[in-house]
């Protein structure tokens, strides 16, 4: 089996910290446990990295499994550890690792940050000196390998398909006294998003929540959107699923059925001035900080006349970072702020500038870009129009 | 603000453990940390039970909700305690954790089993011991308060409507060559699983998956089925929905649409007299053991001619539990297994036995029950028979 970019980073950091080795147990719900060790199981499995081997301690039950599904070079099993199956109670489980590590005859035990405390004590109950070690798993996490690219390429490939049928719904809607009707029925946000739903589940991609924020209501960025959708103001979407490759799509348009007002107009084209600036920055490529990024977006709108979130408490205008980094989790770190250091090869990002003003709601302007060493790719390839 | 049962438990641990207070810290996902302070929020938030109070530590952001809507007596903002928004940022967190609980004078510190290593190492590096408690939590959440009973009888009543709805669709289908058609399609189990998860989102809940098994696939009891229904097999129906309370729903039926072969009525038989059995030790109520609702279970099928997990290692029979413990997750302890201990009043638990047989598929029945002083309440109301 070849290591992987996490086991080499793994490799590096025991030597750093002075341990023997390195465990951690969870189970898959963790990302960082799934990423380092390519399995999936709902109950905790342990994996020990020691001698530049993988090793991951699962149930008898999981043990074919994962000697197909994982990235380990060894799998053993509890049994090997107790003559018991020891899911379910937490004292079983900490005498099978004690166990485990002390059939590696390891003294000194790197562990991740979230390790259980609890763990902790038993092992060291027997004579096991255990530590945390620093957190090298994100750090790889964040520079996406090639199959890790074609994944979220996937994921935002799909996502951009929802917004090309969200829009093919606003766009077949009728008005009827300022309201969208679809199907001759009212169009509300609601409905929209069990579309959105539907058609992202028949793509292998689930959907917990998109905004879909009309009017005014949009003018708050963590309001989902409910009700009828009018014609004539700003309606805004958020499409977010996770693709079952474990990676998210995240994309965000504002469109205008009818005639938005004189307002809305100028917020977007601020807004898109904003993104623009964004991606120019960024064809810098890896080196470039994200603090630059994020700082020419609040320098384009706060020539436009908005106050952005550099001015502190704000209730209006640009009120939440540029972007962040996406992956197995919606959200990773780097965030595009004020803060954000250099940016690597391989790290990828959206970039999304959004205005927010109590009377005319919101706009937001959102795609996927992976950094590459001359430049950016963008993940995307949907217009910029906000007229239907 | 009154305590709650998991307050009063806390207090007492405090008192056994020889420590100043106890702390968790956690983002609602863990469901521990939710029921305690019974507050929702991604980002990660502190619990405190200190001098028989509960203090919540949220960011600034959140405090105007969690004033509104956790079990706390005090609510203290972060920011009390950094300049700066920490989310992100692990040592920062520690750091912030560190000033929040040495402002209280504490010294011994207990902490939940899952705390995280990291934090302990920070938090005793300025003076502070920590140690992980006796896990009451689990044992508080096994007893269901009135409100928390009415919320699952909410879940599972929405739950057996969606059987209701499953079995009218059953119902209504047509036989085309052996094959199941609904509105003129192919009925497949997939098509089923999309009815039922649009069925349960319209009631507040979700469904991220459930067994729709038809003929032989029913045999895996880990398989959630696919294909085309069949006319003369028995489709086996298990719903596990999760309603926006928090709690679970979960039931079990198997229908058979046509002429099933006769050793499923054989099977199906013995499966209900099993279920029949269980409930029968279960009206003994609190105070009987786990262990001989199982066995009951066991015997039944034994004397049906069918090998149980009893057993040892088997293939066919009846291959799993007899049940386990549901709350705000689907499977909480204590399990009905053969080494379950005296149940108490409030604990609601599934009933479901089933056999699984590799040449005609499975059967499995299955209810929710509270276990009472002198009984148990059963939360359904639905027929037992397999004919559609």
């Amino acid at each position: 089996m070849t290591s992987t970019e996490a086991d080499h980073r793994l490799d590096d950091v025991i030597e750093e910290s002075g341990v023997d080795a390195y465990l951690q147990f969870d189970d898959s719900s963790d990302v960082n446990h799934r990423y380092v060790t390519g399995f999936e199981a709902s109950d905790a499995f342990g994996y020990l990295r020691y001698d530049s081997e993988s090793i991951l301690l699962v149930a008898p039950l999981e043990k074919g499994r994962a000697e197909k599904e994982s990235n380990a070079d060894t799998i053993r099993s509890t049994t090997e550890f107790v003559n018991d199956d020891v899911r379910d109670n937490i004292t079983a489980e900490a005498k099978v690792l004690g166990k485990f590590v002390a059939d590696y005859g390891i003294d000194h035990l790197g562990v991740s940050r979230d390790f259980d405390l609890y763990f902790a004590e038993q092992l060291e109950s027997e004579g096991i000196e255990v530590k945390t070690v620093r957190d090298v798993i994100m750090e790889a996490r964040t520079q996406k390998s090639e199959s890790e690219l074609e994944s979220l390429a996937t994921a935002q490939s799909i996502t951009e398909q929802a917004m090309v049928y969200a829009e093919s719904i606003i766009r077949e809607s009728e008005v009827v006294d300022g309201i969208l009707h679809y199907e001759n029925e009212v169009l509300t946000a609601e409905r929209l998003r069990i579309e959105l739903r539907q058609f992202l589940m028949d793509k292998q991609c689930s959907l917990d929540e998109a905004i879909v924020a009309c009017g005014r209501l949009a003018a708050d960025p963590h309001d989902v959107g409910s009700g009828p959708l009018e014609a004539d103001e700003p309606i805004l979407f958020d499409i977010y699923p996770q693709h079952e490759s474990g990676f998210w799509g995240d994309m965000s348009r504002t469109f205008v059925k009818g005639t938005p007002p004189s307002e809305f107009i100028h917020m977007y084209q601020a807004t898109l001035d904003a993104f623009e600036a964004a991606l120019g920055i960024l064809e810098e490529g890896a080196g470039v900080t994200g603090a630059k990024v994020h700082n020419k977006v609040c320098d384009v709108f706060e020539e436009a006349g908005y106050e952005t979130i550099r001015d502190g408490d704000i209730d209006e205008g640009f009120l939440h970072s540029t972007g962040h980094a996406i992956g197995l989790e919606l959200h990773e770190p780097p965030r595009l702020v004020g803060e954000s250091g250099e940016l690597s090869t391989g790290t990828v990002l959206t970039v999304e500038p959004g205005l927010y003003i109590q009377d005319y709601g919101g706009v937001r302007i959102e795609d996927m870009v992976v950094v590459e060493k001359d430049g950016y790719r963008n993940l995307n390839d949907f217009h910029y129009d906000w007229e239907l």
